[in-house]
């Protein structure tokens, strides 16, 4: 944080600093490093300045400053975002939310807590589960990532399956607007919420229509039971059908995840090393949960399905600490991959469960095209996967071969009636990529309504969507032909 | 329908005519009574006339020609809707969507279904009941409701406490828009999907965003077993209590519905009684599902939590008949109030669990000084009350004096930090009560994204919303500030 006393004359930052006190802002260029990119590294861009506000009030006065003198800002979390979706383009005023850190309240009776943005996410189970209570949505980056971040990204995680995504657990939230009105968007139960759906308009928005700074999510109750497998194929092939087999079956798993080949040979060369055969080309990491007594039932049906599908050797956790070295092995995954390459680009695109052989054997071609190893670590139970594009960008040319092949294996599952995005969002990443799936018309609606939100367009600008491109041509002729008609 | 050979000179008649064929439109007086409201009968408006098309082209032409000459619209499902939203206020032509009632395909592999929006709920999984699969959202009307209209209106019910409501199903739309465009929706996976989550701000939009005109929904496989128990309390306070408790102990049923008195007494003298007892104060209907192997376990749970609770007598379904008989005995709820009062209104609010006690003695002191019986028939595991208030038409004054009460339930549910619709919609009956929970500003938002839409707002106006109110002068505000800044 900065030493007493400002050593600048920068107007905006000796009045942002009066807002936050002085030592509550960075502004030398040394200081601005850490903020020029987040998880997405392959952009960097430096900010003007970083905000740490300690209450909505203040990010209400930072915001509205912002509005009033025509400085673009946005917000952050933990920086661990995977699209770009925090990164200053335009040399934007960082609004960091990690001050705002407080567990404000625990109502087990109704199952909700309320959080403020910069409340880690793996905190907040930590925090009730002497209660026996947990908070379902877990990306690999829980012990670090903020719940503001997970509502802006919509954010997944390995158990996101049985559970679903952070949307399906958000029951409210207070938001600072982009002109720095403070508004409460709530709902109190399960059920449906009269007007628009706005809790689920901003969740997922990547930080492109407010700032949210109070949170109010869903907290379930401990299953009872759980049990852990792990299985080992020697074909690719025989994997993917068990997958789904195992859906077919009728189980919805807690989790259902599956590794390659060279992924695993990174997840060993790792922290966590398990000792799997590195001859495999595929191991399953299926994890059910629920009442004791259905748990042994569901276990066997995945045995069956198992051998069914040629399975080499498959294994039930034989202790909670194998378990937990089962899971830490599999989430340190992404990073492991710094094991075996010196860079990598994480993808994240979704598919019909049934196009896996299909897509994975295209995803081999793009490999072998490009000349890069690209590895998978995903979640296979909901389609949505993680394509990882080895490279080394020291070598020239070769970033720009890496986002080429991302792109393609985006490519591929948007072909199958797949997307884009599972659960790292767009960002600045996947922005082109945009047009694999929707029309001009479709972008526009979407950029409608973030002006309706965000109308200077001050908050966040050019994240999420391509450049305007035709749609600039098609908002003309919609107004054509509102005039008329 | 029409005889053939139109019997107008309204030459938009004759052109819609040319659209959908002369047997495809009614226009004259005696065939437009059947539309003049939906399940929400208190207001009565002629429509101009109603087509009934065949496929998404003629939704898109009819729509097309509606928006150039300046012509009000709608889209009308079943009509079954209880909160008016298919009523037309400025008579629109009516869009009725019974003939697009195609089953389009089942994709048993990725667990998903398309429908045209005409297609009967119930009917989805009469189709697919054989090979072991069901669609889950039930409203009480799903044997005449479409699920066109689930969409439209985010339709709930009994089974959706475990399984949530009709957003949580939808994988995908086509939608012409209110300018004839069409376009497509898509998702296609449990996860993220990439820019603003359109398909939840389209579901749930009461017909007020777009025409579904095709829907991709999920549909699951059947429950390995299920069980039902009937629990009788002589103290409403014990069965809110046991309703608490059973969430409490970590079960999350399929379904856990509360009727009070007045509602038994209902339920008993219409088609389906029961023999439930008629001096108790509360029953309760649990049914949960599942592996088979962890039924039991979880019946012994709720039983031994009615006993706690001072139930009076409490029963397992002993066969799937007398399981089908408690349901449809409860199904027939609403409409069983015919059977102890002239008229009814059913309001439908949400509140959090905890509340219940106290709400329903608030509704209860709302009943007594308004000299109005309301009963309480609903689905009490996600705090989704149906107050029904019993009134005589005939009588002059009772049916505002019905209105007033409602709306006075409405303001408890909003007071106790719940909300004014569950899974009914806002439709004109509840336009003024979304300034219980929305502030103006709040509802310029939501108008605001309506006109991205719906610019010219000839698709389903004067729903969903107050009217302006004190809307305008803040819209001029903002844009005062919006320039000035």
């Amino acid at each position: 944080m900065a030493k007493k006393g400002l050593q600048t004359s920068d107007k905006d930052i000796i009045n942002l600093a009066k807002i936050v006190g002085e030592k509550a802002i960075l502004y030398k260029q040394p200081d601005l490093v850490a903020y020029d990119c987040d998880g997405f590294t392959i952009h960097k861009h430096l900010p003007k300045c970083v905000v740490f506000p300690n209450s909505t009030e203040e990010v209400a006065e930072i915001v509205k400053y912002c509005d009033a003198n025509q400085l673009p800002f946005l917000a952050r979390g933990a920086g661990t975002g995977l699209s770009g979706g925090a990164i200053p383009l335009n040399g934007e005023v960082i609004i960091s939310l990690v001050k705002m850190k407080r567990l404000i309240s625990v109502d087990l009776e109704n199952r909700r807590a309320v959080v403020e943005p910069g409340f880690v996410n793996l905190k907040l189970t930590n925090s009730i589960a002497n209660k026996g209570y947990y908070y379902a949505p877990d990306p690999s980056s829980q012990y670090a990532c903020t719940i503001g971040g997970n509502v802006a990204e919509n954010a997944g995680g390995a158990h996101c399956l049985k559970y679903g995504v952070t949307t399906n657990h958000i029951l409210g939230l207070e938001v600072v607007m982009p002109n720095g009105e403070i508004v409460e968007i709530s709902t109190n139960g399960v059920a449906d919420t009269p007007g628009y759906d706005l809790l689920g308009l901003l969740t997922g928005s990547e930080g492109t229509l407010g700032i949210v700074t109070k949170i109010t999510v869903r907290i379930l109750k401990n299953p009872e039971a759980k049990q852990t497998v792990l299985a080992y194929f020697d074909k690719v092939a025989d994997g993917s059908q068990a997958v789904s087999d195992i859906i077919s079956s009728g189980i919805v798993p807690a989790a259902l995840e599956m590794m390659d080949k060279t992924a695993i040979e990174g997840v060993e060369a790792a922290a966590f090393p398990v000792g799997h055969p590195k001859d495999i080309e595929a191991l399953l990491l299926i994890e059910v949960d629920g009442i004791s007594a259905g748990i042994e039932e569901q276990i066997n049906q995945i045995l069956e399905v198992c051998k069914k599908r040629n399975v080499r050797e498959v294994k039930v956790a034989g202790s909670e600490e194998e378990r937990g070295r089962w899971w830490a092995n599999r989430k340190t995954g992404f990073g492991a991959m710094g094991a075996i390459s010196p860079d990598y680009l994480v993808q994240d695109g979704v598919i019909p469960r049934s196009k896996l052989p299909e897509v994975l054997a295209r995803i081999n071609q793009i490999s072998e095209e490009s000349g890069l190893r690209i590895s998978n670590i995903f979640h296979a139970g909901d389609g949505n996967l993680h394509p990882l594009v080895l490279f080394d960008a020291r070598i020239p040319g070769e970033t720009e071969k890496a986002l080429e092949a991302g792109s393609a294996c985006l490519q591929v599952c948007a072909d199958v009636g797949g997307t884009i995005t599972g659960e790292h969002g767009v960002g600045i990443e996947k922005r082109e990529e945009m047009r694999f799936v929707f029309t001009d018309r479709e972008i526009l609606a979407q950029t409608d309504i973030r002006e309706v939100f965000n109308p200077k367009n001050l908050l966040n600008a050019g994240k999420l969507f391509p450049s305007p491109g035709r749609c600039a041509e098609v908002k003309k002729e919609l107004k054509e032909a509102l005039k008329t008609s």
